[in-house]
């Protein structure tokens, strides 16, 4: 199972790549909270996501062949793995669903990629990209269930640690799982880590019940960005060890977090980089007294005339 | 003169009030420049701007009367001394030219204050505010000729020495002269304080030039939040003796600087907030070699929809 020191060893390799992204530290009194809420600003990475982080791993842990990478994503895996290539002096093609927003498709093209966009969500993109892999033989760099994507993911964690060594509660967004999975295996119980899903794209809430992961519906706002039908192999068994909860939030409560961002904050976050705060706000999770809470805020790429009232 | 000890001791001020703003590093081949840039993202500053550092310091500084308090604004220190106001518990009036952006408006009514928007310019709104506060009493907020607004300005600089101590040139924005006069006072010569104005609001520039303060146009893009017509007397000589150099820049560039603001890092720039990015990305202020480069970025309030391309 993955741990500290592939994160630790993740991070190194990443150095030169990555932005150490800032924290942000806010009273309870901001929030109209109970307790002092610490963001770590994520979505400041290149790119818009935290996705880079696992992308670079996995480029730079593996010999990548002349044919290039190849990715399925529903935008932000995408546009991560394109960036890396392109920095990294090779070829990408990228396969996206119907339902990914066009400036997350010209945002991959904008790196240099070759994007397909096919079938109705990510899980048949990924069923497409495998088909294209198995001709064209480039490395398939998997939006989540690999070892040095979650080990990548899972430095952003390591990060908020050293900047915030005094959190008691992590909250994050879950997808398919290897955000949350690498943040999980870094603080292994040392903070409760807390999952975070829209209740349209319930996945690792459902697969925590059935015990393994099994197929999920996927629709709502944060669709393109958190709908996997399943969680990964490899993040569950890293879920039901270090995973204190995973909570479901409405849509209404990812929206309201997003206009909540741009009001107070002046920052952007898009459906699934708002719906760990949206938690919070919502009463989706409720801390205990005296918690030190930190969440991540993990993505921009939306189209900000949409949530900022004319 | 304004210096380091009454700097220091705003900060202690302020402490309960004002968010201490992260920092970003960027690399040199991030923004295509010859030296690593890093930002001081003092745009996420409560009200989106760097306004309320001075208006909390001036009101905590005086008694404030039963009549509150009275400011004229562009916009943005508008919202700040609203905020302050509703923070502490006392009213405000404040007074914007028509050239404030409706957003900004509505923003400053949102805080609770009374609203008069009248006259061309900042400078016919100070005139009116002037009036009215002769009439009520109330206590005046001055957008920056006063020693406790430049002090509080001031913590910003404070703040980005802690946080990156290796600058040796640090740029920032300049309309009154608050900011950039705070700044010039904390580092008093121990970073290069570089001043940037759009060429249509050069009040520095020219004053820099004429060995006073002189009036000058005001218009462009920025004219909102960097239009007054001359700079404040109790900036002047801090400028003089600590502002290394006074540049402009095109309001094209401060546009593109929007743009490149938020297609590479996820964050909207109004353009009084992107114009210190501006003069490096267009190469109106060229760091020497070995330079290591700060940048504010120090301002929000835009309508993010205006920058983006649909």
């Amino acid at each position: 199972m993955l741990n500290r020191s592939a994160i630790a060893a993740a991070a190194v390799r990443l150095q030169k790549y990555i932005r150490h992204t800032p924290i942000l530290r806010l009273t309870a009194r901001e929030l109209g909270l109970g307790n002092p809420v610490t963001l770590k600003l994520e979505l400041l990475q290149h790119t818009g996501s935290f996705k880079p982080r696992g992308a670079f791993n996995r480029l730079l842990s593996t010999g990548v062949p002349a044919a290039g990478v190849i990715a399925a994503s529903g935008g932000n895996h995408g546009a991560a793995v394109a960036y890396a290539a392109q920095t990294l002096g090779t070829r990408a093609e990228i396969f996206v669903p119907e339902l990914t927003p066009a400036m997350k498709v010209s945002r991959i093209a904008s790196y240099g990629a070759h994007v397909v966009q096919t079938g109705a969500t990510y899980a048949d993109a990924l069923a497409a990209s495998r088909d294209r892999q198995a001709e064209t033989g480039a490395l398939e760099v998997h939006a989540y269930d690999h070892p040095d994507v979650l080990a990548g993911q899972g430095t952003v964690a390591r990060e908020f640690e050293q900047d915030a060594p005094e959190l008691t509660h992590v909250l994050a967004a879950t997808g398919g799982g290897g955000f949350i999975g690498g943040i999980a295996a870094w603080y292994a119980g040392s903070a409760q880590v807390i999952s975070v899903e829209p209740q349209d794209c319930p996945a690792l809430h459902d697969a925590l019940r059935a015990g393994r992961p099994i197929e999920a519906p996927v629709g709502g706002l944060a669709a393109d960005s958190l709908g996997a039908r399943q969680v990964g192999r490899l993040m569950f068994p890293i879920a039901q060890q270090f995973v204190a909860a995973a909570v479901l939030v409405p849509d209404d409560a990812i929206a309201a977090a997003q206009r909540l961002i741009w009001d107070r904050l002046r920052l952007i976050a898009e459906p699934g980089g708002a719906t760990a705060l949206a938690a919070l706000l919502c009463g989706a999770f409720k801390p205990p007294d005296g918690a030190q809470v930190g969440v991540l805020v993990c993505g921009a790429n939306t189209d900000p005339a949409k949530l900022v009232p004319a």
